[in-house]
């Protein structure tokens, strides 16, 4: 069977990073933005519109006193919900094409049939703060407070897409085989660890 | 300085085993019972009996309707406390003496100036029910029930005792260098890539 390892990560730890790495490492192919490359051919859209479609809450909450049938909820976010299921079978048939690395996009839960190796990458929010901040376009004005806002934004639309879709919490790391905390580390340095790791996984299987 | 690696575990995950192992391979000392012994031999206490009191929570919950003062309170714990700061005292001069490897007992916290390698090792519960039951003794009539309470029991005191000394939290992700899932997993097997990504963190710091 393919091997899957999925990289489940908070929004500025280095996770991205980490799953390439990772990936390079033991030869295995790597998903993260090719994902919405793939559905930008797909669909004819605009990758940053779909990047944006994708990042939205599946689920729109709207007061309740609006008292809307469920029918009209769905329509509402319509868009996402395709592009996410459209997404959901993308990553289905890249786990038939060979072993691979996936990024984000619930793929610990899409892919579950794979026992895929479930890693989640976080970080303090000062390591994470370093790393976006060192990211930010030079024209671009953002305060710490704007970044921070941005950071646990994108957390919180990550963890509620993975939990309405998986029976385990976005994490929480009993959810996770292994949990790696990247404040103040190099993350090449420890990519042949968590690769010997992963082997040693596998040989218990 | 010393190098030193703490292993906090939730009870029946292998934590003691993997930070046996890991001492082992690193040529680290390894201290868990041994400072129980050690005790034991300063006191001229029985090593159960201290066991038994340093499992007790340090903070012992009186009704509040007792009313009793803050005095009282302190005297109905006292032997309890008086050996836990003795430990305290213990596994400050542990550190002094050499690298090590220590499980439990707060020592991530007590040894926080020795910027300690923090590890957390956990696992799902049939996966430490199997360990424990394995553990059983033969004469002993304890249903999965009683042993799953006894885990509990026991993994709260820890995170109480923990939680009473430290800033950081026992057993959240946030609060370790590392979390392993020990779930269907041979821990001798993944000890070289634990020493391998010890190693490389250390070469960051």
């Amino acid at each position: 069977m393919t091997k899957i390892i999925t990289v489940s990560r908070e929004f500025g730890s280095g996770g991205r990073e980490l799953g390439k790495r990772l990936a390079d490492a033991l030869g295995f192919a790597y998903y993260d933005r090719e994902i919405v490359t793939a559905l930008a051919q797909q669909t004819g859209m605009e990758e940053s519109y779909l990047e944006n479609q994708l990042e939205k809450d599946s689920i729109v909450r709207y007061p309740i006193h609006f008292a809307q049938s469920f029918s009209q909820l769905s329509t509402i976010s319509d868009t996402t919900i395709q592009l996410k299921a459209m997404q959901t079978k993308l990553i289905k048939s890249i786990a038939t094409r060979g072993n691979c690395v996936i990024v984000g996009r619930a793929a610990d839960s899409i892919l579950e049939e794979y026992d895929p190796f479930c890693l989640f990458v976080y970080a303090d929010q000062d390591s994470k703060l370093a790393r976006c901040r060192s990211r930010v376009a030079a024209g671009e004005n953002l305060t710490d407070r704007d970044i921070i806002r941005q950071m646990k934004r994108i957390d919180r639309s990550r963890a509620e897409y993975h939990d309405i879709i998986s029976s385990r919490v976005w994490g929480q790391k009993e959810s996770y085989h292994l949990c790696i905390n990247t404040t103040d580390t190099e993350i090449k340095t420890v990519i042949p660890a968590i690769a010997a790791y992963y082997n040693a996984w596998l040989l218990g299987r």
